[in-house]
């Protein structure tokens, strides 16, 4: 256990612009060490925040109201590796890619795979219900999950799912448990879904003149029935960071970059590449091509998160996602709002699933600059639910998106959320105020 | 409304052995009026039974503590299908084929296929998070959803999910709805996710001396790494069933059937049935070869429960799953029980999943019967469990599970799902007393 200020320091932030230091980091081992914290945080109504590796963006895992983090990370076991029934037992703490590293000798791979794979874990991963590139076609953790072990906030150890690819008895608790933010339970032990590793990939990639012709070949791509088993989008900005980082890589008047990924056979891949590559022709296009090697763009690709954060630390990072018909309504009008409101921004992300990266790029010591991006990102908001889309399609709400959170969800379904809440943590200490607008709000 | 006895006789029952009257049958045409009635029902502390067509094999939809019928089957209109964002939106008594007839031109399915699909409901397919044949390569109801509107046992209308492949926002209480068996919320819209339809399929049949040797193909198949779209599999008093109706359609030397169907592109198909061939030469095998024309093998495999009904209308009708791998230890020992119980069985289902229809042929009048075939089946259950499975694939508990389910389910956990129905039906109007075991037991 560290109680010393300087050791809590590392477990005070996440990859969001939160910062609040615990009063106390506990390294439990073993369910009962779990449950004994919970017991004892309840007991004595101290805030308890479980915590992965402390790599979401929205403050899931930051101690916003003091108290102690339960750090996961030394649970962190393979538990068995079954790939006859194509699962897998894990602690909370084994990190995205031992895990892939693990599987792939046996022919698998776990679907999500967010940019910070190397280093987040899987139980964040879970509790997040995260995703990444190839969500689009492969779905997101909660497409990936049979069952869980985890320790509810009244101390109680439950167990969900179960260990076979179809189960009806009870309750979908595992569900209702992934994607709540460690808000409900800790999650101390995970029976994942493998899936084949695909027979072979390949790439395309397409340029366009502007974001708007590239959105519309966003939409035509998913409207014909080849799914890329990636679809990033990249605008302009974005392509600026990486020209600065990369000079030559990218050709000078392209205005927005499609990287497509295919997979399977060789022939569902020459044929998904010939029809995607038909739909990328729309007014706009540059070029779409075969890309034979795409090791170096989708480096970039990787590294543009990073980058943004060099450039601008404290941007205002969002993670909006539209039904993809309205992608051409969603950046146009992005596009518009920056312009409006003068604010620096740099789009990017998983157009595949409508998910947008919307970064605004913004400096906390100019007090009118904050002001104009606020009343941007309100506006960005308005138009997101105005298309049917939803705040965030993979970060989740932690602390950043809770101001909005009842835009999206109705004050009847939102009290259903908070009942739930009460029955799995009647005391309020697990990850207290997180993934709630505040009460009164 | 019906409130004549005869006209709620047809509301009484499912496709369980169940029956009991309600003494009211409601056709609710809108949100508005789904909510009257609960509300009436929560005042009044009647019991209210949400219902599709009565197809469930589980007693689900049989109003066994009376009080009102609630009808879906008149809210039966597809209200948008949207090719473009792969979705469909739906009210809850659109029958499952009448879906699929509607997107099909539009190049989509929706995976889950019971073999009631020309008569059962697309509400109760989510109610009891139905599934079939093809789930072992699409998955079940609760992978086909994005989102749903439904009214709690409160009268209270909430809206779940979103209308994005990807949302993060708020509690998956989409989830925790489906496969609940209308006992926290009556489902009145569904935003359902399509499935492109796979460019062409292809058959293969596998002929075994024995159960066991099949088994052990069936593990095989799964074990490598083309996923069939349907992995079926007979017993051979399965197989009788069929030449008693179709003579001369099955060899004689015969005693398991393996029925496999592939699909995606020709050369995908063509890999996929080679491999899978291979996986099929275990000792035991008699012929596995291409199926040109699976057209009336497949008729016979849909009119296997009907056939069924007609010879043991009063059939002990399980639905087991265990871990693919283990399936050699379920088979192998269902026998040696059904020999040591003296019990006529017929075991065939969804091997790719482990999920194995297991039915005990009984006559109800024979009290000595009947105990053996308990005795069976409470050793059948222990089998299950002891092999890591479920006692349920796709069935659901509603009363016919019911008293097995704390054999399954730990008693913590299920006081959770039971605090989790307090929460969402306060008065327990909600198909009372379904999916849980009886208090005290």
């Amino acid at each position: 256990m560290f109680t010393d200020p300087v050791d809590c320091y590392a477990y005070s932030y996440d990859n969001s612009r939160n910062f609040r230091p615990p009063i106390a980091v506990v390294f439990p081992l073993t369910a009962e060490e779990v449950q004994a914290v919970v017991r004892l945080c309840n007991e004595h109504k101290v805030p308890l925040v479980p915590r992965g590796r402390g790599t979401g963006t929205a403050g899931g895992s930051v101690p916003e109201q003091g108290g102690v983090a339960l750090s996961l990370e030394r649970m962190n076991r393979i538990l068995s590796i079954d790939p006859d029934n194509r699962m897998a037992i894990v602690e909370p703490g084994v990190l995205n890619q031992e895990l892939q590293d693990a599987i792939r000798p046996q022919g698998f791979f776990w679907p999500p795979d967010p940019s910070s794979a190397p280093y987040c874990s899987v139980g964040g991963n879970l509790a997040t219900c995260a995703a990444g590139p190839h969500a689009v076609k492969y779905g997101v953790a909660r497409d990936h999950i049979l069952g869980l072990k985890a320790v509810t906030g009244s101390g109680d150890l439950i167990k969900t799912g179960c260990y076979t690819t179809k189960g009806v008895v009870g309750y979908d608790l595992t569900r209702l448990i992934v994607g709540s933010e460690g808000t409900l339970a800790v999650i101390i032990e995970a029976t994942l879904k493998l899936t084949p590793l695909p027979r072979a990939v390949g790439g395309l990639t397409a340029q366009y003149r502007d974001t708007t012709s590239c959105a519309h070949a966003i939409a035509a791509i998913m409207a014909q029935s080849f799914v890329p088993s990636a679809l990033e989008f990249l605008d302009n900005n974005a392509l600026n960071l990486i020209r600065n980082r990369h000079p030559g890589m990218l050709p000078e008047d392209m205005r927005a970059l499609l990287m497509i990924e295919v997979d399977g056979s060789e022939q569902e891949i020459a044929e998904a590449r010939a029809a995607i590559l038909k739909a990328c022709e729309v007014d706009g296009l540059i070029e779409a091509k075969e890309a034979h090697d795409t090791k170096s763009l989708w480096a970039a690709r990787k590294a543009l998160s990073p980058l943004l954060r060099d450039i601008a630390p404290k941007k205002i990072n969002e993670d909006v996602a539209v039904p993809v018909s309205r992608l051409p309504e969603l950046l146009g009008g992005i596009e518009k709002l920056a312009t409006q409101y003068q604010v620096a921004n740099v789009n990017f992300g998983h157009a595949g699933n409508g998910n947008i990266h919307v970064n605004l790029l913004v400096n906390p010591d100019n007090p009118e600059e904050m002001q104009r991006a606020e009343k941007c990102l309100d506006e960005v908001f308005s138009l997101v639910l105005g298309l049917d889309g939803t705040l965030s399609g993979e970060h989740g709400v932690g602390m950043a998106k809770r101001p909005f959170v009842d835009r999206e969800i109705d004050a009847v379904t939102l009290d259903f959320m908070r009942n739930i809440k009460r029955t799995f943590d009647p005391a309020n200490i697990l990850n207290p105020g997180k993934l709630f607008p505040a009460v009164g709000h």
